[in-house]
């Protein structure tokens, strides 16, 4: 008795507290392998030791969803176990490319929090930071969950509601160290297309698509220390399904985005991004881009460029998005907004 | 003809015989992933060099039971190619941790044969080693195993069963070199509950469960190279089922054991184990532990608890075990008895 | 419009292009514990460091089937995007151990083209080269696909066939620097037949068989960068199978070739193949090998051995091959002809 993890409760969560979340993780060329065997990524960036070395890094890092995932796996039992539903995503900013032996552990900052009018619920706004061994932040984003009360007499606390930008700005980017794009070869990273061939505007159709496994996006999000029941127990919904990680649409999403945008290679920001519905096993996922923004970096050759990475499942129209309702298309599963760097 | 290997039968094995194993195995980064892949493994020692090193090793070592797969494994070719039956453990020590880059080879002694009554079979005991690349013992248990005879004529050897203890003493248990708990950080580890905290005979619910899949204990029953072709081959069996590995729902089970004894860091000693029923694709695995003992060690801050840990799987009862005829219930498939460190 | 890959038509081929494919690749220990994970791989020279290094080698290389996977996987975008069949293999040759660590890219020459009769596709022969960081070429290998015309009034060009060995002469085979069997250790290979055991026209049926799954050939086929939609996508074919890519057939094969060939260690030369009838998952996958001719080479304790490889499926008479009338028996998969080297 008392021993397993109920979970945090939204009367558990006070403004300003840092969660030191539970298992720090070594993460090294095993991880990569298998995300490239679960994913169908080809960015050369994290492909090939060779090509990041001639773009000024040290070798090629982890992907940055790997760094998300791992990050986000260890905020799972601390703030999510009691949550009904992920709201939202703001904020994001990967600060340091992380490296196969390196060590990362995640802590959260409650931010925010506002019960809801029916008593039973709240939202709590977390600012959760990945460190390496060395305590240095690789990766910081706000979250906000909504969470069952465990005592509905316990009193709502005063509403705080944090101030988050609906985008990162461009200067408030960071490209990592060293990064050029002056040596960037286009016929090993697959594509011609530019910086300046993208119109803000323009949409591209990435035309593949994956048809999802159970033990995939259980060996994915498993990989990830996520251990969220719904993922893995066929008996916890009623109606026998599991549900996947909305990490593994994103990552499959971002992967099959290599045809069309093989050159966006680094993810350094997410301004925002919803799970617009859920995904199950014998899904086949398809995805399709927005140009949003584009920006100049102080780094040779880097441009910066903010996409709408939109993931829908088969049946979808082209360039499936919302309806006239303003609501989701129930084909899509995922629209995610961030920033990548690319060879101006 | 005469090319593959047709395993061995009851007659050929001698009291006394030392078999050395193929296939030996480099163990690295990339197992390590993977058995995080395929169980909810979050045990930190396991997880992260960091954390290890705080607890006084030079990193972390490949998991306990990568371990004892992989040595395992090795002995399927020669032990249990025409078994009948995986009838028990004894005397399990897991004498030196693992390290990625080790090599490991097993060895197996014959120290008991007998025949059964009805002359078609018999059970054969081994005593397994794992050895490293520098011929050290990094584990070794007992076996045995009901095999069948290939020549009916052969005659009986005289009967030998060896004295195996019912529970390794604590005294035997062998406690890695530099292992301190002094330090022991609690918040990364996941949970408070120290080993002053549990009481013998206290059962814990691990709560959570994972649905299996084919394609899941495949990859992990290959990975430790043991190639039983009831795991595998679908015509095999007559009702098209293919078999799990019973190290797999070990495994899994243990994995799942994090949440309520996620500060029982290493095993250390296997007394005893039981395959109780077996497991198909489809089942969804849970688990239960019991508090069987505990015994203090030398090592700083290291305790040292004996648990069962059992594995059932869906429609089991409340703490699932055995009928009041003594034989298991129908749900249970795993009966496990092992001692761990953990920090006092 | 315009940013996604549409891939090249017969006409696209000119004689003599050369094209560097895109994206390389580091292979390091996750992707052998991947493949030891797919496969019931369990040849010691690509287990075992110790193994390896006790037969001259640095250590372990990467199975030089993971070699051919990654090279291949690189084409698939520039050279069978837009192909009707894949029609065979020649001149193929490893030319060097890959280690972990070692980045490969891919180029291939196009060394003939001839438009089919109907003006609809032509076949397209090109030579590909896997190269490692340094430039060494480690693989090489023809290939002949046959390619749709993107525009049917395009002219035909000159027919050029390339002049191809049907065999890979033994005194062109590339022995690996230092690789000596003079101390090889036939009890931790697993099997004590040597090269002198073996007699050319000597069939060996393999025994073992594994049941294919989804989650399975998809994972090894990303793991290569192999993305042709065929594989991934459960609504691209009509009849809503996805075809297994035919690498994954060969790797099978040859890992279920161990039992009765555990000491043909290393693969040196393809002399030919074809995939003979297509794979789906459900299939149970088996093997049988015919000694095709012997050599020796001017490595000591190091001999050559020709054999022929087929795959077959559940119901596959012993040993099927053939029909009377030339044609693979339907359970044929895969006919494979490969030179190994092996302990004389």
């Amino acid at each position: 008795m008392g021993k397993t993890n109920p979970g945090r409760f939204f009367e558990d969560y006070k403004l300003g507290d840092v969660i030191r979340h539970a298992v720090p993780r070594t993460v090294a060329e095993g991880e990569r392998a298998l995300y490239h065997a679960l994913y169908p990524a080809r960015h050369a960036l994290y492909s090939s030791d060779e090509f990041a070395a001639a773009c000024g890094l040290e070798g090629s890092p982890i992907d940055d969803l790997i760094a998300f995932h791992v990050v986000f796996g260890k905020t799972v039992p601390d703030v999510s176990l009691n949550a009904v539903a992920n709201l939202g995503y703001a904020e994001g900013r990967w600060l340091k490319p992380v490296y196969p032996g390196d060590t990362l552990r995640s802590e959260s900052e409650v931010i925010g929090v506002k019960q809801n009018s029916n008593g039973k619920s709240g939202v709590v706004y977390v600012r959760t930071r990945g460190l390496n061994q060395v305590g240095e932040t690789v990766l910081e984003y706000v979250r906000w969950v909504m969470v069952r009360k465990g005592d509905l007499d316990a009193p709502a606390p005063e509403t705080v509601l944090p101030d988050l930008a609906s985008v990162v700005a461009p200067a408030d980017l960071v490209i990592p160290e060293g990064l050029s794009f002056d040596d960037y070869d286009f016929d090993l990273a697959g594509e011609p297309h530019r910086w300046g061939d993208y119109e803000i505007g323009e949409k591209i159709d990435h035309v593949d698509g994956v048809t999802i496994e159970e033990a995939e996006h259980m060996i994915a999000t498993r990989l990830w220390q996520n251990t969220a029941k719904v993922h893995f127990d066929a008996t916890f919904r009623e109606d026998g399904q599991r549900l996947i990680y909305g990490g593994h649409v994103i990552s499959m999403a971002r992967a099959l985005s290599f045809n069309g945008l093989a050159n966006a290679q680094m993810i350094v920001a997410l301004n925002g991004g919803a799970h617009a519905n859920p995904c199950f096993s014998g899904d086949t996922v398809k995805a399709w881009s927005e140009v949003l923004d584009k920006a100049e970096t102080g780094a040779p050759g880097v441009g910066a460029i903010r996409l709408r990475l939109v993931a829908v499942k088969q049946g979808a129209p082209e360039f499936a998005y919302k309806g006239e309702d303003g609501k989701y298309l129930p084909e899509v599963l995922l629209d995610l907004d961030y920033w990548a760097l690319m060879p101006i």
